[in-house]
């Protein structure tokens, strides 16, 4: 298992065997965690999961969520950091300043407008990511097929804001993710390469929105929804902000990736 | 067991006893059924199933709900008919003529405004249902309670479109009800009665809308969520119309109910 990538730790418990892995895609070194059910026999329905900006691979909800679809569903989980994120930071005094700047527009509490929002250097470097993100899970689907890891082809993706924001295009272009849970994001009012992206989308979608999100106004959130192609597609709307998606939420996402991925 | 009320008849299978009954309230005879599960020793929590306009307690949908509560969570469900529906039906032809309009409005497909939307005689009759469906629902929690059918106090209240019409005003006014789905139904911009009972509805809801619903423009259920009391709320959003509720939310009505009244 793992052959072709370099396996770094191996960690496991009653519920998860997590394997750390550097992977090499287009040239860059891209850090992940494989988290297989500690009693998986063979391959399983795997599902991705890609961390929010400012985030990264462990951060708790991820591995929350890693341990809920391995332990639950007994599902494959895969989380890689994103471009300049986790490990792959090399400026960190630029990178906690992103952060220090997402905390505040938090704080400032709803009207922000949507995620766009932002200066021509920090969207520069977003859309940058967001291309970059979307090869490197394809690049980790091609990894983790060829490892052998995937039953009959059962992927799903699991991101929200920056994870939509990628998911959106990879969803577009990628038919071998079969179902996904998507959220926190918006679309601005003029048409662009995601509201492209979102119409392109055929699979499944759990779109989840928080009515009083910081980052995204309601506006938004609901023409991304609705720009969705998915024929089969939901909205989990709850009060409260972009960092306030209620925890029984996650045991949806699990009832949504049984319905579509499970046997 | 329902001593105090006429048990029209029995039935058992390995899930649920079905009983019919028959309830005075406010002078009126009012019908219903209660399912209990087939296994309950005792008191159980207690869901409320509010029917539809032009159905009644016993159609497709109830019963497929108070089976599901039985059996997936061992609750008992009730369900009475509506003032002027069911067996309270007295003018066959106008009841008849009342499910052929309002099968003429959703097949005329979306941007029908608002249920409100309606003639001086049919608001009149509906305001009438109302009022007299949430003092019958009232009786009918006195009776569950009186006759010892309800652990700790544990009422959830399930009704969407004229079930939420009365739900709303019942929730706002008896705080017996714990939780409940709502939904199919929205608020004109204009304040008024039904807005207000929303923003006293204090126990935890899900309401679930339909995006393309005939009866309820997007905007109106939207102003609904909005204006619900409720802390601990969520909205489900699914493309499709009126009829079109998607039957995997049922399971998400197990889980609500679940996580608010189960044990």
């Amino acid at each position: 298992m793992l052959a072709a990538v370099q396996v770094i730790s191996e960690a496991a418990d009653d519920i998860v065997v997590e394997r750390r892995f550097d992977m090499t895609a287009d040239g860059d070194v891209v850090p992940g965690i494989v988290w297989t059910p500690a009693d998986a026999l063979g391959p399983t329905p795997v599902v991705l999961i890609s961390h929010g900006a400012t985030q990264h691979k462990r951060v708790a909800n991820v591995l929350a969520l890693a341990r809920r679809f391995a332990g639950d569903l007994g599902f494959t989980a895969v989380a890689i950091d994103a471009p300049g994120h986790g490990d792959r930071v090399t400026d960190v005094a630029a990178s906690d300043a992103r952060r220090a700047q997402l905390a505040r527009r938090i704080a400032a509490g709803p009207g922000g407008g949507s995620v766009m929002n932002m200066s021509a250097d920090d969207t520069r470097r977003w859309v940058e990511h967001l291309g970059q993100g979307v090869k490197e899970w394809r690049a980790t689907i091609d990894m983790l097929e060829s490892e052998g890891l995937v039953r009959d082809g059962l992927i799903g993706y699991w991101g929200v804001s920056m994870g939509t924001m990628i998911g959106l295009p990879l969803l577009a272009s990628e038919p071998r993710v079969k179902a996904a849970v998507l959220g926190l994001a918006g679309l601005p009012v003029e048409p662009g390469p995601l509201e492209a992206a979102a119409r392109d989308v055929t699979a499944p979608v759990l779109f989840v929105f928080q009515w009083d999100d910081e980052l995204v106004a309601r506006d938004a959130g609901l023409r991304l929804f609705d720009a969705l192609g998915s024929a089969d597609k939901t909205m989990h709307v709850h009060p409260g902000g972009h960092l306030g998606i209620p925890l029984h939420e996650r045991l949806d996402y699990v009832a949504f990736f049984k319905r579509h991925l499970g046997a």
